[in-house]
């Protein structure tokens, strides 16, 4: 079991960097406004009467306000902006006043509403707001030592675990997210009662109070079966992982080694049966939902960022259990491509659904009617440096690598890191490791399972390259400074899928080191990109790039352009009958991540061979 | 212009009789039991007040009792059956004493919600109903020549004329129907007021009375523009063709030319861009839609059974505007394809969806809760006979080959025509034609599309192939008897899709004359069918074959099954890295029809060649 390493222990200064500065100029700015001009945070005016009106909004609204709290309490790590703190304290105040004297908090079930608390767990999203309420709630008291919104959440929650039990009200979330909070606020608080209510309400799904029949069946809720007996993926795909994840946590704390055996095997079958190559996750628009296995449309792919997200808290999680470096890998390929291909360049523009392919109709929206991905973007991005290094009795794990420098506690002393790299673009990375710590402990280097090969030297020496659990793992006393030279192969590679995926057959997909390429307009201009073929024999050259201001590696490749002209009016043909000349071209890939930020176009991942 | 035949003119023997016989023999009475025991009927004695209780089931209900009763009345045509004739009269007494005294007829809109009716068209499918009880009630008074049904139809109708106008109440349907009901009723009755009322629901969608936003958005409605500016196939895919089937009724009797303009424009749009092979149509499982141009996924094919018998009354409808023989060519692919794909073998089982790949979880189900498929199926299948020949001012139609017995009145007299042959198993045809008729007239043969080259004598003698508007045009005096022997080359074909449905890139399906194949593991032992390759070289054979008890041809070809055991574990690999053998095997293709009559097992239309 691993430890995680506060967010205020390391300073980042690359690839990441450029979205946190994004974060703290752009986006948690310009979210505050629209929470106001939404009427989001009017709506908690209303609730403690400050205001005249009634609830905006979707019956949810009230999490975006957390959430938005959760990421700008943790820019105030990274700078000192009087305004930013001003608006926290404020919203804060807003909150806080709409709370009730018995701790009931929810802007929506007030007035007219309120003999309608907890009586629709299914789709009313109670417990799931106060969820997001707890985890902002305990993000900025971790962040500035106050008790202002913590306060509030405990008395929410003491109401909460007051309210719900096996002897009082049963009840179980149509939507997860409480349970990651309640462990948190175990974690936190050391008492026990949030983490049993965590606990209860993941046993009482199955039994029909986290669903109901009137929109979809209790599969979408993941409420069709107790947890223990899940074995795939099924179901609204946020819900399911928010669920994984905050089991994931319960084991943590409790280990009991069914729920471990319960996500182990659902792990298995999301990763090897209903992942995007991009890390996405969710095929069908109907329920945002899993589809059968192998069940992977790129152009209807529906792969929310919010589902992108939640796989990358549940796998941080499995990490933090197993100390498995694939759970990490995983996390780096869901950050690199589906997570923040949910963010334009900008930083105020915004993909709900993040497809595989696309004719070039879906642009990045300002805001959304249902918002939570915005900010549950601005809240992983604005904790990313936390997510960098882990703690073990052994040692020091490096999960993630990024251009930084960081002051790690081991052993209730300083162990300072600092990367040099160009990462994700560039795969050398220089470690400078120095420490107060004078027994030896091990430093776990992270190799990810793309790099067949690498090279590592310490202080000049050649180390061998025996992995353990996808670390290469060194012993030896660091008091240093001592340096670690890491070289990680950036290979481009051309990556198939299983049969199964029936679309992707005779297609390919780029990589290179973590990051997928795709094909788009803005970058091609001979043709159209879907009628593009790519030549997996000829050499391709990565090549730096500008999209929009940000730099990128693209690769440029040697494919050919069909002319489909005489298809024109023709749907379907003899084969062979409608012929069209083949020309030879350059391919330029751009990276997933970085498409739809220009002029409309198609897009494709998945690239005819 | 050309006309109908009556359904009772042609004693059909063939393929297609198997299919009547099923429905007179096990359909039709097996949907009378369902329409019983799902409360379907009880909720007119509930509405008449012969029996306590409350509607029951969904609001459209009554349209499924309509629809069995339009196809129980043709079944009248080919059957002495008392029982049936029975069943039908008892029905209709229940519905007439639903009615209300002003005419209203909806079980669902009684007691309390009354004062709900004509409040929600968008939704609530009232005038959806009416319609199909119109066109029941014009079957019954057509074959029975009574009045019982039909004067409850005109009571109902004239309440609607009353109700709905321009300087009346203001509305549209939200489904369309009662379109070609309400033209239907003005043939029957040259009552002008009828094509008008069509006429004026027609020219008032678009302005927001066909919809709402609660559910979906006006586009699923078709009421996000006036008709006449509509330019692509979207929304709600039933919706959407059962609108253009309608507006080509009305422009049948009104030579509107613009509605003309606008139906051509969609119908080019449906069958260049958005198609299944199988003449299915609606790609989307969210709203039962259609998808963009050329979104056609395979294995969430949604193609609902209802949407292909549109598409079927549509190309019908097409056909007697303009005399073209690509309508019917497309009547006959969507009619053997995606059309009775709806229907098991054993006609008591049936399919909502019909995708074009499958893992073999999709299985028949004896009935739906929303059942608007089944009944559906019946009214088609049973009024078959009536689809095979057409009259114009120039002569006499062959529309379609079915081994069967004619009497076409052609200005007046009678016309003899009889066609011997195995279609659509067997491309020769042998037809007999002789009638009283003195003068010349022309005897228009449709040769189908697929068939590149064919051979015809008449009495012996070889005819000039030139074809006008896809028929072949044999003007002479017919008093006969003269024979005709037609030769429709049954080639296999291999046949491709526009490169934009880029899931078929580097697939073929096989087609057979008109018939769509497809591999099912029922007769393909070895290995996976979706993990075939087809030898585009190696020659094909026809087999006969047995499905159940159903007489097909197979296809035998040859091909590779490809060992996937080594992709155990993995969902995305190193192009080239996963191997697995392909050893050479025979592959059984049946017509996709039959498909999921046996036992589960994945099925694919779209083979990797």
């Amino acid at each position: 079991k691993l430890t995680p390493c506060s967010i205020s222990s390391v300073k980042i200064k690359g690839f990441m960097n450029d979205y946190l500065e994004t974060m703290l100029k752009v986006t948690i700015p310009s979210q505050y406004e629209l929470l106001e001009s939404t009427g989001r945070i009017d709506n908690f005016r209303i609730a403690s009467g400050k205001k005249e009106g009634s609830f905006k909004g979707l019956v949810f609204n009230d999490s975006d306000v957390y959430k938005w709290l959760e990421a700008a309490s943790y820019a105030l790590l990274f700078t000192n902006d009087d305004d930013l703190k001003e608006k926290i304290d404020n919203t804060i105040k807003e909150v806080k006043d709409a709370q009730e004297d018995n701790g009931y908090l929810n802007t929506y079930f007030m007035f007219e509403r309120k003999k309608e608390r907890w009586t629709d767990l299914a789709t009313k999203h109670e417990l799931y707001c106060a969820g997001h309420l707890i985890q902002a709630a305990i993000a900025h008291k971790r962040v500035t030592g106050e008790d202002t919104l913590f306060d509030v959440a405990i008395k929410f929650a003491d109401l909460i675990v007051d309210t719900f039990g096996p002897d009082k009200k049963r009840g179980a979330p149509g939507h997860p997210e409480i349970e990651m909070a309640l462990v948190e606020l175990y974690r936190e608080t050391k008492n026990q009662k949030y983490l049993n209510l965590a606990k209860y309400f993941l046993e009482e799904r199955g039994n029909g109070y986290a669903s109901t029949y009137r929109f979809f069946n209790p599969e979408y809720y993941i409420d069709h079966k107790p947890f223990k007996e899940l074995d795939e993926m099924t179901g609204h795909a946020v819900r399911m992982l928010y669920l994984c994840t905050g089991a994931t946590d319960i084991y943590l704390e409790t280990g009991d080694e069914e729920i471990f055996s319960t996500i182990e095997r659902l792990w298995e079958n999301l990763v090897t049966k209903k992942m995007y190559i991009t890390g996405g996750a969710g095929s069908r628009y109907e329920g945002e939902s899993f589809g059968e296995d192998y069940e992977l449309p790129n152009r209807r792919a529906y792969t929310e960022t919010c589902a992108a997200i939640a796989s990358y808290m549940w796998n941080y999680r499995m990490f933090l259990v197993t100390g498995e470096g694939k759970y990490v890998d995983l996390m780096e390929l869901v950050l690199y491509n589906g997570l923040l291909s949910g963010i334009s360049i900008d930083g105020k523009h915004y993909f709900y659904v993040n497809p595989l392919e696309d004719r070039g109709k879906k642009r990045r929206q300002p805001w959304y009617e249902c918002a939570c991905c915005p900010p549950n973007i601005s809240r992983t991005l604005t904790s990313f440096p936390g997510y960098i290094y882990t703690t073990s009795d052994e040692g020091v794990y490096i999960n993630l690598y990024e251009n930084s420098q960081a002051n790690i506690i081991y052993k209730e002393k300083e162990v300072k890191i600092t990367q040099e790299t160009d990462y994700p673009w560039d795969g050398k990375i220089r470690i400078i490791v120095s420490t107060e710590v004078i027994d030896p402990f091990s430093l776990f280097l992270r190799i990810p399972s793309w790099a067949n090969v690498f090279d590592i030297t310490v202080d000049g020496e050649k180390l061998n390259k025996n992995l353990e659990k996808g670390f290469l793992k060194i012993f030896k006393p660091w008091k240093g400074p001592h340096e670690i030279i890491l070289n990680l192969p950036m290979d481009i590679k051309f990556v198939e899928s299983h049969p199964f995926v029936r679309e992707n057959l005779d297609k390919v997909a780029l990589k290179r080191g973590p990051m997928v390429y795709c094909i788009e307009k803005a970058d091609n201009k001979e043709g159209d990109v879907w009628n593009y073929l790519i030549d997996l024999n000829e050499k391709i050259e990565p090549e730096n790039y500008q999209i929009n201001s940000k730099r990128v590696i693209k690769l440029k490749a040697k494919g050919y352009h069909e002319d489909i002209q005489n298809w024109e009016g023709r749907l379907y043909s003899q084969s062979g009958r409608v012929k069209g000349e083949k020309k030879k071209i350059d391919i330029n890939l751009i990276p997933y991540f970085a498409w739809a930020n220009r002029e409309e176009g198609p897009m494709a991942v998945w690239i005819r061979k």
